[in-house]
């Protein structure tokens, strides 16, 4: 990832909140230059100490579970909010008209060696830790435990579970950092009266940024 | 991309719609199992014979460019909506309670060789188009041309375009067909209640499929 140094974020708090806010990860792999990309969902777990693994699974016929080498030179990509920014937003267009259109993402991409699980104890305890991050927000959440046993052991049979320790996070904020700070409330206004799916998330990130100048 | 055959999306106008739609594309690059990945807006272009092509353009800086081999092993991965889907939301349910959350998602991964691009013309003409894809819906479009014409070539001299005639194109669209119908409105109700960011967007994929049972 080639990016700017005012557009890296180095801020492991940040990083992980993204993650957890965008936890469908692309998970890329590559083996005698074969690039394999699957779309899954990813919990990130940190410890004591910091460290941070992400943790999946897969269909057990998954044609990836047959390329081991391929698993060991992992890269999965979280995107956040990414919106189109007009440069009619900059509140120094009508000074010299010297301005672009750009586009301003947030992204993360843990790099990490995959690990595949099959024990039974690892999957349930996954499953229900991945079960839990999303329903925990809901007013009656729904739980592994609600389905009967046999058919969830059924489920694990099926499936492999994936562990990536984080061995790299990079972090990039494409937020118009790099702009003054009257062009930043130039572009926080127009995300705002955007509407767009992921401007009001994107207006929120370069907020984050407008006082840097 | 490991995908039940149910999940596969064929229909060319679909998958270019989503291209359109999300254009923020995450380009992947494989040379010698080193995995280069960028996060560039990109134009679909598609001539009279359906022959379709992504434009794009990245920093003369980027070292991608010292990277010739990698360009010829690309695939960009456009995402659509995607969104948690909880069991509580099948009619099925009360039944006999055998239901699992699973992640619905949209995605395109186009798959060529890139060609790289430095002639002012070309470059031009993809900035027009590029920025004519985004100004266009407001109701005053900004113009390349509104900038100062030295500005504007000095900008084209920083940057390389890129071109990718498609090879491949694969889409994947993970919404829900593999439920019963009323499982399906179940969904579409959940997503609509959920006022995620892309709750509507995914409620009206799942809605596509609503009579497909």
């Amino acid at each position: 990832m080639h990016v700017p140094r005012q557009f890296i974020e180095t801020n492991a708090t940040i990083l992980h909140d993204l993650i957890k806010a965008h936890p469908l990860g692309t998970w890329i792999t590559s083996y005698n230059d074969n690039i394999e990309i699957n779309h899954i969902p990813f919990l990130l777990e940190v410890d004591g100490n910091g460290l941070a693994t992400l943790k999946g699974h897969i269909n057990r016929t998954n044609p990836l579970l047959k390329s081991l080498n391929a698993l060991a030179n992992s890269v999965v990509v979280f995107q956040g909010a990414e919106s189109y920014i007009s440069p009619s937003w900059y509140a120094s267009k009508p000074i010299d008209q010297k301005v672009v259109p750009t586009w301003n993402y947030a992204v993360v991409h843990a790099h990490g060696e995959a690990q595949l699980h099959s024990e039974k104890e690892w999957l349930l305890s996954h499953l229900n830790s991945l079960t839990d991050s999303q329903e925990n927000r809901r007013t009656q959440p729904w739980r592994v435990s609600d389905a009967p046993d046999d058919y969830i052991a059924r489920m694990l049979r099926g499936i492999v579970g994936i562990e990536i320790p984080i061995e790299k996070l990079e972090g990039t904020w494409k937020t118009s950092q790099n702009k003054s700070n009257d062009d930043k409330l130039g572009v926080i206004r127009g995300l705002d009266l955007d509407h767009d799916r992921d401007s009001n998330e994107m207006s929120s990130y370069v907020r984050e940024h407008a006082n840097d100048n």
